[in-house]
């Protein structure tokens, strides 16, 4: 048995993940495909980045995770197949596997050029079948990367803002927003807790305690508070931050005591 | 091999059910995950307990039934395990358990407070990953309810409405809606159709004929039917009762004769 | 192992899927479920049979698809299991396998008429549940379609647009909408570019190129390509032709050199 996890922009309404489960499983029967999302909004490979960093750590050591959100697919951007200490990625190189990558210690790269590991026919426009689950397929089954095409020593790093440590504050911004409405910030929850004090966090003109769970706030009221992947979060109790604060993607956060 | 359902309201376009997966998979590879629905309204207990009422029993004795509906999350409310004469349920104790637990005959219900059957640190918002996988997990491979906790005599039922027999007609109430627009009652049919005669079924000011199946009612008009969860539901053939009848959930439902 | 596709219109907002494969893994343990897609507009077989047609042979052979979009549940129409060379098909028949097995040599078709194959009793609405998961089931275990029913000699063939093909054109029509708003036709690329030349597609008063990949068009605007299925589609780079081209399905497209 080997995992193999599906992240794209796909979606859920036609066929084109079962397809790929197909192509999976028909190259290598043992294979245990496990969704993440299908459902990053179409050609976001940030949000993409970041689901897929905050979620294959969970997976057991050996677990290959794919990830397609691929504008470029048909055009010349690389594929690529990467080993890290504990598992095995494969994506386009648009920065798609970037975030993730940075957490691990990349053991190989390489690009995916040797058609014997390809569905062939390639189509121009969706290599998710052609090229990116067969190589997963392969990867089960314990093909190695040296096989797949030369070496392709530095993929794409997607931008992705930093938060910025000054004396008295930390600023950053939203990177992502969840099916509830929460914002995701940038800002690293346990460095700012290990400044001790009373962490207040101004966003969207409000200036809000940071508090460490939903308990005692009343409903309706935002809060921010660290979300389960370690960040500063943004929510509205029993509400949307989306809606009622009004919030979006990359604006400002402000950490000051 | 052992199936893990899992019923919540987390959605799909993020991470959160992928990672559930990950933390199943990792402390036991064999367990077999299935979705039973991640699109409960955020927060609605309600409808999560009778989405998974109407569907654990179909599956094989011994199945792990994982439901993570939890506006409680980060507050008190115990997290608890609960063994019936056929299946294993994981959850928050408030209520969504209930619906199924009340058809079975409970064995044991067990607090959750021991950490080593944690993922620690255990988040203050993402139980569904720190406390409940883990435990559906550990239940796969065989740990004992003694284990995880002490015992947990008086599981929070659910606010149910129930119907109202009466000697000419039987009175309820819609409770739930589904992805047609059908609506589910509380009216149970079988009881319903012992009594003999024609049934009449009136709901928002209509007079509905009960009848077996959708056969005969022209397309477009409104219907009352045994549903396959064996309450009777309202519907429109080829339509939505929400849109076409406006109906809305509580709303009274008498059935007469 | 053997692997059970599902294709149905229940969506995954309610337990309908979950409780299907409850069943088929209460009755064969082995089997593995796979979601095409549970996202066919409701009661629309004619996107059901294109979005099997387009999946079913990408699964390793002795798969059995199943596809329950079936607004005649409850009446009197057949419900059938269908053998090929390679796969088995089960549903009812109502032309929802009919452009899949259009592409297969079909082996043998049989009613579903035995009980001792349904789940007892047989509602009214959720033939998925009660007939065509347990079929399904009881088909990885190798029962023989003739212990199912009669033979069922003529299924239903669904009404497919053929493209016409002119001395100096081919004209077509748009058949499905995907989740990017990209339009496929039923114009066989192939067959088109077998003709040499400069291919134009005419559809909306546009007048594309047939483009063999995105690259090269600017973001914003139409064009045509071959598809991964293989047939004509029209798109709008980095956006979506139903928004920009206002497309529509049954839409004329016309090939011209």
């Amino acid at each position: 048995m080997r995992i193999v996890t599906m992240t794209t922009d796909f979606g859920t309404q036609d066929w084109f993940v079962g397809v790929m489960k197909g192509v999976i499983m028909s190259l290598s029967p043992q294979a245990v495909c496990i969704d993440l999302t299908h459902d990053i909004p179409p050609g976001n490979v940030r949000a993409a980045a970041f689901a897929l960093a905050s979620s294959y750590s969970y997976f057991p050591s050996g677990t290959v995770h794919l990830a397609v959100v691929d504008p470029g697919v048909g055009t010349d951007r690389p594929a690529m197949a990467v080993a890290t200490d504990r598992y095995l990625f494969v994506g386009p190189d648009n920065g798609v596997l970037s975030l993730a990558l940075k957490r691990e210690t990349v053991r190989a790269c390489h690009r995916l050029e040797n058609p014997a590991f390809f569905r062939e026919p390639v189509s121009a426009t969706f290599h998710g079948r052609d090229v990116f689950a067969p190589t997963a397929a392969h990867l089960t089954r314990g093909v190695l990367l040296e096989e797949m095409g030369p070496a392709h020593p530095d993929p794409v790093q997607i931008d992705w803002p930093k938060p910025v440590f000054g004396l008295d504050r930390v600023t950053g911004a939203t990177v992502y927003c969840d099916r509830f409405g929460n914002f995701v910030t940038n800002l690293p929850g346990e460095e700012i807790m290990a400044r001790g004090g009373k962490p207040r966090v101004k966003v969207a003109r409000r200036d809000l305690v940071l508090v460490t769970s939903f308990q005692g706030v009343a409903e309706g009221e935002p809060l921010a508070y660290i979300g389960s992947t370690g960040l500063v979060e943004i929510a509205v109790n029993g509400g949307s931050a989306r809606q009622v604060l009004k919030l979006k993607l990359d604006q400002p956060v402000e950490v000051t005591w």
